[in-house]
């Protein structure tokens, strides 16, 4: 199994990378039932919106070998996490086919191929010295390919270009400083790690040209939900003049929700953000706002970037 | 000894509550030596602008009692910290006075009389019903009285006002959520802890109306240095046309400054970002960058609020 991806589908089981435990430590989680990739969805074991859409392709393959019965597993996987939208479009997708694995296998493949092709459109537009700033992570591990916000980065240095990363720690659950720094190192891709609140600050003494960032649900508006924090990023990207890129796969597009209000936003533990791994950062009882992602507007986005190729505003998604 | 009082000056020793180890413990340190104070002020044990002043005059005392000639004292002194400009004030006034015990204490009881008035101006800013923004920790354990922008909250709730408190936790050194948090919990103002990114999508949803900070040094034409991550905030506070204000004693202005280009901003170790309270939260060769501070310009900032009063752009301030 290579570090660099998130699941691994084979005879026995499905393996999931526990990308809890990393950068300290490499687990494979043993998955052989729904339960165990819902319970791997809903703990963050896997996450990164492509990638758990191929969790829960896979986890029909598991229904199908332990007789589950599929809409049971996919009422079980539909309730895990309510945000990222590429969760019902697998099952939409694998859930209805005559052929469960054949399908579940060509939704990775499918992934993977919308990779590397937003890949290359991302690459284009990034210029040799560009110093990305990006959140959370959207790399390997968040999809069944190489990224997308980081996979760009990936295909522009592969093309040659000398591009950094400025890579933000993303507070509660640090996906930056444990994740995009690790995949960073891994691909020899130089990476600066700082806390959220600096972006400002970045921006002018780090050189920061511009910003690209995955995406978790985009609407018919253009509206994207990603990572909390994606919102303060593009603000202040916008109030300096940084131009601000989101990277998501077509399957990440919502043509029914027609606007970021229609977006749910799942609200996690409030023990994410009393606590940094394991150890507490405040009293027990400190009130606590604990949202796992915000919406960005579309008039902050420079354009989107899917595996079609280049978008800019105005955003008008119709299926 | 009262747990919300940063300083102790006793016949025997200075003693500092020791904000490390807030809100866990309450462990005062006792300083018998110029470098005791020092040690303190460089490792955080003691920080906020004005209560640096303050151990920094405490520390002179500590120098007559020991025997210690004043400018070495104040060499030592001048070393520990370069960007918060209230602890070059205190050894100016206080380094040069016939009586340097009455001068320390003067500077103490000044800066809690500082605190109290800019707290009556800070709080004619604020209504029944704000909801305040605010970042680092500004109470009274960050100066010799009741606070600054924090005081302004703690006044106006004095003064009847139901004003509630967002506190951005602060990384790297979580000053907000180890320290406002407590604080407030202390002084029962209903305080919602979030990250720092969080910052946009809460003022939509928590419904923040005014943002109030602190400040290290305030240069002439009103640039602020503050805790990094203070000009994030300003940005989203101005895009989403959210006041901005900035609460701080006189003796934060250096006229010296001309502007935020001229103020020194110092860079902290890498492994304060590198990890939370001990646990590293990446891998220890990770690339990071570490200012304390960053500097907010003049236009982002509504106001600035002294113990003189509240005074609007255009700022111009002369010795």
């Amino acid at each position: 199994m290579t570090a660099l991806s998130a699941l691994r589908l084979q005879a026995d089981a499905l393996y999931i990378l526990d990308q809890r435990a990393l950068p300290f430590e490499q687990l494979w989680l043993r998955c052989t039932t729904v339960e165990d990739v819902a319970v791997a969805i809903e703990t963050l074991a896997v996450r990164g919106a492509p990638a758990i859409g191929g969790a829960a392709a896979c986890a029909l393959v598991l229904a199908v070998r332990t007789g589950m019965p599929l809409p049971l597993a996919d009422a079980r996987l539909r309730r895990t996490r309510p945000t990222a939208v590429n969760l019902f479009a697998a099952l939409d997708a694998v859930g209805v086919a005559l052929d469960v694995r054949a399908a579940a296998a060509a939704w990775l493949a499918k992934d993977a191929e919308m990779c590397a092709a937003l890949g290359r459109h991302g690459a284009a537009l990034l210029s040799d010295g560009d110093v990305v700033i990006t959140i959370c992570h959207t790399g390997a591990l968040a999809t069944c390919g190489q990224g997308t916000a980081l996979g760009c980065i990936r295909s522009a240095r592969a093309a040659g270009k000398d591009v950094r990363v400025v890579a933000l720690e993303t507070r509660p659950l640090l996906q930056g400083a444990r994740l995009t720094t690790w995949e960073c190192e891994q691909l020899q891709i130089p990476c600066t790690l700082i806390t959220d609140a600096m972006s400002a600050h970045a921006i002018d003494t780090l050189g920061v040209s511009k910003a690209m960032v995955g995406a978790d649900r985009i609407a018919a508006d253009g509206s994207v939900a990603n990572k909390i924090g994606t919102r303060t990023l593009a603000t202040v990207c916008a109030a300096h003049e940084v131009p601000f890129y989101v990277v998501a796969p077509t399957t990440t597009i919502d043509t029914n929700a027609a606007n970021g209000a229609a977006i749910v936003v799942e609200q996690r533990a409030a023990d994410e953000v009393r606590s940094v791994r394991g150890s507490p950062i405040c009293g027990a009882q400190v009130a606590v706002f604990n949202p796992a992602f915000d919406v960005t507007p579309p008039h902050l986005i420079g354009a989107i970037v899917t595996e079609r190729g280049v978008l800019r505003a105005p955003f008008i998604f119709a299926a």
